[in-house]
């Protein structure tokens, strides 16, 4: 089954269109983890506390989520020891039946691209390793021609790329929107291109696209550029979206995008000013569940 | 010191403006370390042998070039056996008294961003890591705001950045073209405007820029836009740009750019026809130095 009808059901067997953000940030990590941002102690302490927080964070909410999304820049931090425990988070995930997105915005040229495909799609040894990735996000600004590797990969595994189009930070116009017409509908015909051999029944691709729900007109705008596009949506939560503000970027109730909250629940304790993590990151959960679900159905 | 006075003095005490890729495609690699392709080896050990041949590439041409510059894609392809192999030849490298660039081509927003700057420039513990780079490429399609946590990162830390400006492929025009003015031209301000703090005394900037030596013409032109911005130019040798071609993108002499190479040295035996890679790649590393010594100087 291709990646854009996994999805889709997944999301229609969970109810649900969260996509749980795994970034961890070292010096906002619960207490009981504090060691994974102590500078004096053992790198492979440090990752295991990470893999263990986050591991226990998708247990927490593998019940209202149909995907999970780890930021691989975190992980990056730890080194090669870090690089482990992103293997333990991403085989974890699967063995929790949920779906994985890489989030590690490569872009490369040519061979190069391929192997950054290989490494997270692929694999180098056994395809149906637990710590492949079902999909990851990808950057295109070094040119259409640099996508084809990565769309082969992808192809040849069953598996789904989101391409950066709009992205959720204050100065993303700065280069998206250079130009007229704006560079961002160049890249939305070569999205909808791009994605064009891999509709699945559900009527989506598994090519999709990475649209901040920060910027709530411009999303309405290209969900009508993207018709069969699946999106996905950060900025929900701590970056300032709320339910209302996504729901333009869905084509039919749950379907059509995933919205991810990374802080949000992550590290919902801050916020909530309790040391009791679980406690915090459970009706965060919840709240983020019940809110989109009362916007989209 | 910053990086730019270092990397211009490294160049002016090697005599040499070459940059040596490590891009070990795990299948080009020579007989003796064809275990790194053997998808039903141990990965520790494929790794393991991917490590050794860029170490001992990285001694074969330590006379004869100022930096290497190790791609991450190709390291990534094993997993977290890839990363202890790649903290393994950034140190090598280092051992040997030459500078580092990561090509690792990152690039995302916020807290993120500088993750992945603390990530390669900085470290999470020992901020005298050799695993340390001493310069990455990042990639600045999500927006100027974006660079801020890499510029950061790279100013305390008197670290590098080279920013893709002009990739070397066929389609980089795609976007990196796209609107009145280009969209490159936009990417120059941005580059001398984020380079201006770090100007070192050799009258380049600690903030770089990747532009394709395969653009000749939009190289003397860029090169003129940058006028104080170190160039990082891909494309030579195995992808068609020969020295005279890159001769606009240098400022001084041998100074103001640095030249890559990757698969025309390091797999230089697969055109020679022999399996003497060593001498092959010593051959290759001459004839690229005797070349651009002969244009520049």
């Amino acid at each position: 089954m291709n990646f854009a009808d996994r999805l889709d059901a997944k999301v229609r067997e969970k109810g649900s269109p969260c996509l749980l953000g795994l970034d961890p940030h070292l010096a906002l990590l619960p207490e009981e983890f504090s060691v994974a941002a102590d500078p004096t102690a053992p790198r492979g302490d440090r990752a295991g506390a990470v893999a263990d927080f986050l591991c226990e964070l998708t247990d927490l909410c593998a019940d209202r989520v149909a995907v999970v999304k780890p930021q691989s820049a975190f992980f990056e931090v730890l080194g090669a020891d870090g690089a482990v425990a992103w293997e333990r988070v991403v085989s974890h995930a699967h063995s929790r039946g949920l779906l994985v997105i890489g989030d590690v915005k490569r872009g490369d040229i040519a061979s190069t691209a391929a192997a950054y495909a290989t490494a997270f799609l692929e694999g180098s040894g056994d395809p149906e390793d637990p710590a492949l990735c079902d999909a990851i996000t990808v950057n295109p600004f070094l040119g259409s021609d640099t996508l084809d590797p990565f769309l082969e990969v992808a192809r040849r595994t069953n598996k789904g790329l989101y391409v950066l189009v709009r992205t959720s930070n204050p100065g993303s116009d700065d280069l998206q929107e250079h130009g007229e017409p704006p560079l961002v509908h160049k890249l939305c015909e070569h999205v909808t291109r791009w994605g064009e051999e891999t509709v699945g029944e559900c009527g989506l691709s598994s090519v999709g696209a990475v649209v901040g729900a920060t910027h709530a007109e411009a999303l309405a705008e290209l969900r009508g550029r993207l018709p069969h596009t699946p999106l996905l949506l950060p900025g929900f939560g701590a970056q300032g979206a709320g339910p209302e503000d996504v729901k333009p970027g869905f084509t039919d109730g749950l379907s059509g995008a995933v919205v991810n909250s990374s802080r949000g629940i992550a590290f919902a304790y801050r916020k909530a000013e309790t040391s009791d993590w679980r406690a915090a990151a459970d009706a965060a959960m919840d709240e983020m569940l019940s809110g989109l679900r009362g916007a989209l159905t």
